[in-house]
């Protein structure tokens, strides 16, 4: 994981009608925004269309000339409805074909537990022509990464093993560092203070999130820096302003 | 809530920094697909953009011109990263300030809290000009429709209370109905199969989803379609020809 000072980008793009229906819930997103936040990535904006080629392929070509990074999640299993790995060749333009190496990775596994490499998932085999790639420990199958575009299952399982197994290749830039204070009051009341410490630190991303519960209103400050001593400046002073309200 | 004939679909776009920086975890996107689903409305596409006023004039003006009804979440409460009302304004070219209809529902909720209507309070009181409210039976401050585009909060107890008010007021149409089995098999078992099953009813959209646990492979097969006869043929016929696998 090479450090550079430049800003790295992503975008996330969600595949699979199943999320559109609400059948499934999401749990992607939120796991791949922190693993980005984290290794000093910023996700700067997430998409989620439904099982449609053209629609993948519209999605990945403009994503992935804006951001440094395009992740992809759903869509690569063995049945007809998993037509990820074509929408992303059709994208690139390249052809896609059973990759050697992927099916060096299948067939042993199958063996090994008496199931049969049926057509379906040799289906998972199928890799875009110049991609790498990416290891999958649950369940075998990898995704791969082409160009900046990184391929994952759907499962949350297996996307995190190959988001694990991706990270190592990934460019990085300096990581935004967070800090957060609780306040037992409503927004309202310290609106105007924290409107006038975000123009004070302007280079300091300042949000504010309100929650309600036991009929208590309760509202956390979260200011985000990649400079971390402006950062904690920045907390100080805003803990001082709160304590004199 | 008009029943007709014809498809109505829509689009969600999901403000927030706290999402694509992974501090929040989203809890409407499932939501909103799962009410829209039950209601006769088709999400077709969901965006998450960060509190950037050109990203959010953007994704309405992109977004709201491809499904009948856009629906926001986030951005709409009192603080500097509240953005959202204003950025709707500049969308649709429209002027915004202080609404009295909104007024009237914050002034007397607040007086009746000894809690003082702040400029920054006041700030949820801006509506663009031409827009309906939507009531907020959990912290008063309405959301609004503009067009067809609807505004609600973030926090998800005060988007549900918006989505239940604004529900009424939409346009629907044909149910998309769904069936599902569940199988303990891998999918690569049954995918041939399955596969044939979506040839042969081609009105029927089938999705397969695996899951893993307890060391046992788990595939859920759904049939959805908005004929319910259909549905139950394909459905029946799907049961028998997995019997005989």
């Amino acid at each position: 994981m090479a450090q550079d000072d430049s800003i790295i980008t992503a975008a996330l793009l969600v595949i699979g009608d199943e999320i559109l229906s609400g059948r499934t819930k999401d749990k992607n997103i939120g796991t791949i925004a922190e693993h980005l936040t984290a290794i000093g990535i910023r996700l700067r904006e997430v998409r989620v269309v439904a099982d449609v080629e053209d629609e993948i392929v519209a999605a990945v070509n403009e994503l992935r000339a804006r951001s440094t990074y395009l992740f992809t999640t759903g869509g690569i299993g063995p049945t007809h409805d998993d037509i990820t790995a074509d929408a992303i060749a059709k994208a690139f333009g390249v052809s896609i074909d059973v990759d050697p190496r992927a099916l060096a990775l299948l067939q042993p596994h199958y063996e090994k537990r008496g199931m049969t490499l049926t057509p379906p998932r040799l289906r998972m085999a199928r890799i875009p022509d110049g991609a790498e790639l990416i290891a999958n420990s649950v369940s075998i199958a990898p995704g791969f990464m082409i160009g900046n575009v990184i391929v994952m299952a759907g499962v949350p399982l297996v996307m995190q093993a190959m988001l694990t197994a991706v990270t190592a290749r990934l460019k990085t830039g300096r990581k935004m560092h967070s800090m957060s204070l609780g306040v037992d009051r409503p927004e309202g009341d310290i609106a105007e203070t924290f409107s006038a410490h975000q123009a004070a630190f302007p280079n300091v991303s300042m949000g504010s999130y309100p929650s309600f519960g036991d009929g208590r209103f309760r509202t956390e400050l979260v200011l985000r820096s990649t400079d971390e001593i402006e950062l904690q400046t920045a907390f100080e002073q805003l803990k001082l302003k709160l304590s004199q309200l």
